[in-house]
C-alpha cells in the first residue's frame, strides 16, 4: 500500500512547531549515538542548466521506516518564472524495503526540517535572554528560521539585512509582522548593524564568500549559519570560527566538505580534525552547549538525511492517522 | 504535472522488445561518448534486516529528462512470503529539476533494462551461430535474459542449471517453453554441462564465489555475467577473465568495485587499469566486439544508471502519449 500526498495535503498535516523540532532533535540524537547510517549525499549535476539534483537519506536503527529525499536546484528556472528549488521524498519500510509513501512536497518539508534544526541549535546555544535577533537574507528560510527561533526564545526585535530588491525586503517585513505580531521587524542598514544589535543571528544566504566578519562578534552572540551546503558556498569569514568559544555543526563530515568548516580548514585556520562538536552530542549531553552568557557560539548546518527521514516519517504517520492522501495498493 | 504509473500500467506500456534494446544501447553509447554523468551508486544499508536500498541515476547530456531509481533488496522478506526485491523510479525534468513521473514498477523496469543490456552484449559479442545457449539460475532474470538473447540470436536449445528447488526449475522450463515455443528447454545435469554444450551462457545468480570455471571454456563461447553487483558477489572464476580473448563490461568503475573484475584484480590476475572494454565503446565502433567465430568473450554487467534513465523516460513518454496513469497537477 502506497500513500501519495501532494503539497497541499502535506502543508495541512505538518507545520513548524515544537513537535517537529522534537522529531528533528531525536534525529540528531540518534545520529550522535551512532545509530544512523547516513550515506554520502548523491549529487547528479546538470551543468547545462546550472542545475543539480541532490539525494539525501538515512537509516536510523530501531525506526521501521526510512526516507529518501530528492532535491533539485536549477538556477536558470527564474528565467522561466519558476522556483529554482523543488523536491520530494519517498518513505520506505525499513523492514521490507517496500515503498510506503510518496511525499510530493515541492521542498516544503525540507524548509520545515531545516528551520527545525535551527530551533534545536538555538535551544542549546542561544543565550537565554535574546531581546533582539537578526537574520541575513529575506527568502523562505529567513522566514522559517525566525519562526523557529521564536519557538525557542522570546524576542522583541528582528533586524533583517538582505541584498534582495526592496520590494522583496518589504514583503519580508510585512509577512513577518503578520506571523509574529508581538515582534518588531526592521530593515537594518548594514550587515554589521544586524550582528552588532542582535544576540542571535541566522544566516540564510547562498553567498560564496564570508560576508559575516569576525570583527563584528560580541560577547553572548550565537550565530546559526544554514546557507552553505556546497563546496562553493560560504557565509562566515573563516576567522569567525576560530574566534568563537564553541563551534558546533550538524555532521562534521559534511561541514568540513560543504559547510563553514571547509574554508577554515582550507585556509589552515583549523585542522581538519579540529574538536568541533556535533549538535547531537550536545542533545545527548555528551558535550556541553552554551555554558555562560558571554560565550560566542556558532552552529553550522548543512542538512543531514536524518532530518529528512524524521520529518517524512512523521508526515506519513499523520496522513495515515487522518486518512489523507491517495492510496495505491 | 506529475504522472503516476502503477506496475500494471507499466507492464502494459513496456515489454522486452527491440525498441527497449535500442534505447538501452543508446544509453551505453552516450555513456561511452562521455555524455553521461553517472554518480556513484548510493547505498543505504539496513543491516538488521539483511537489507539494502540502492539508488542509481544518470544525467545524459542532450536528453531533457533524467531518472532516479530506488531499488531495495531485503533478504529476510522470504520469511514474510514477500519478494526480496522491490523498486521504483522517479523521472525529473533535466530542464527544471521538477518531478514529472513516478513509476511504481516494483522493480519490473529494472528487470527489463537489465535483460536489454544482455541483448546489447549478445548483439556485439555472441557468435553469429548459437544453436544451443545456456543459463545459470532459474529466477526472473534467467527468464528475461533468455528472452533477450532470443531477440538477437536464433537458438534451438536452452540448457539450464540452478541450485533452486526442483519445482522452481520445472516451472522455469514450462514457463520458457510457453514463451519460446520453438525452443527446447532442458534441465542440465551440471554447471559444466551447461557451459560445454552452449555457445552463449548467461549467469544470473547471487553467487559469492566463482562457480563458472575457466577449464570449461571452449572456442566460440560468449558469457554474459549479470549477477554480481556488490562487493561480495562473484559468478566467474577469476581465471575466466584472463583466459578470455575479450573482456567487456558495462562501466569499468563499477565492474572493478562490484562486478567480476573485482576478484581478478584482487587476486592480482589483472591490473586495476587492465585494458577492459566498455560495451558502449563497442556500440560506438571505438573498439571491436567479437572479430572471429572461435574467440572467447565475456561481458560483465553491473547495471548502470543510464539504463534506468533510458527506460524510465521511454515508459513515461509512452504513458503520456497514450494518456495512461494518474496525473497530479
Amino acid at each position: 500500500m502506497i500513500r501519495i500526498l501532494d503539497e497541499k495535503e502535506i502543508r495541512q498535516l505538518v507545520s513548524l512547531d515544537l513537535s517537529v523540532v522534537d522529531a528533528i532533535e531525536t534525529g540528531f540524537s540518534e545520529l550522535a549515538k551512532g545509530n544512523a547510517l547516513v550515506p554520502p549525499i548523491m549529487m547528479i549535476p546538470v551543468p547545462e542548466k546550472k542545475g543539480e539534483v541532490d539525494i539525501k537519506s538515512a537509516y536510523i536503527k530501531g525506526i521501521d521506516q526510512l526516507a529518501i529525499k530528492v532535491a533539485s536546484g536549477f538556477f536558470e528556472n527564474s528565467r522561466l518564472d519558476l522556483p529554482s528549488q523543488s523536491g520530494q521524498m519517498l518513505v520506505l519500510s525499513a523492514e521490507t524495503g517496500f515503498l510506503q509513501g510518496v511525499l510530493l512536497d515541492n521542498g516544503y518539508l525540507t524548509q520545515v526540517r531545516t528551520a527545525a534544526a535551527g530551533a534545536v541549535a538555538a535551544k542549546y546555544l542561544a543565550p537565554q535572554t535574546a531581546d533582539a535577533v537578526g537574520v541575513i537574507g529575506s527568502g523562505v528560510q529567513a522566514r522559517f528560521q525566525i519562526e523557529a527561533l521564536h519557538l525557542i526564545r522570546s524576542f522583541f526585535t528582528v533586524h533583517m539585512f538582505s541584498l534582495d530588491a526592496d520590494d522583496l525586503k518589504d514583503r519580508y517585513v510585512s509577512d513577518m509582522q503578520r506571523r509574529l505580531p508581538d515582534v518588531t521587524v526592521v530593515k537594518a542598514p548594514s550587515l554589521e548593524a544586524v550582528v552588532r544589535e542582535s544576540s542571535v543571528v541566522v544566516t540564510t544566504t547562498p553567498a560564496r564568500s564570508g560576508f559575516l566578519k569576525a570583527d563584528w562578534l560580541h560577547p553572548g552572540l550565537h550565530i546559526t549559519s544554514m546557507g552553505s551546503d556546497t563546496e562553493e558556498k560560504q557565509e562566515l569569514e573563516a576567522e569567525v570560527l576560530t574566534r568563537a568559544d564553541l563551534v558546533v555543526c550538524d555532521l562534521k563530515a559534511q561541514s568540513v566538505r560543504l559547510g563553514e568548516l571547509r574554508s577554515a580548514v582550507e585556509q589552515g585556520l583549523m585542522p581538519a580534525d579540529a574538536p568541533v562538536v556535533e549538535l547531537g552530542a550536545i542533545v545527548n549531553k555528551k558535550a556541553p552547549g552554551r555554558t555562560a552568557d558571554d560565550q560566542i557560539t556558532v552552529c553550522d548546518l548543512t542538512g543531514v538525511g536524518v532530518q529528512d527521514t524524521m520529518i517524512a516519517i512523521k508526515t506519513l504517520a499523520l496522513a495515515e492517522k487522518r486518512g489523507i492522501g491517495r492510496v495505491i495498493s
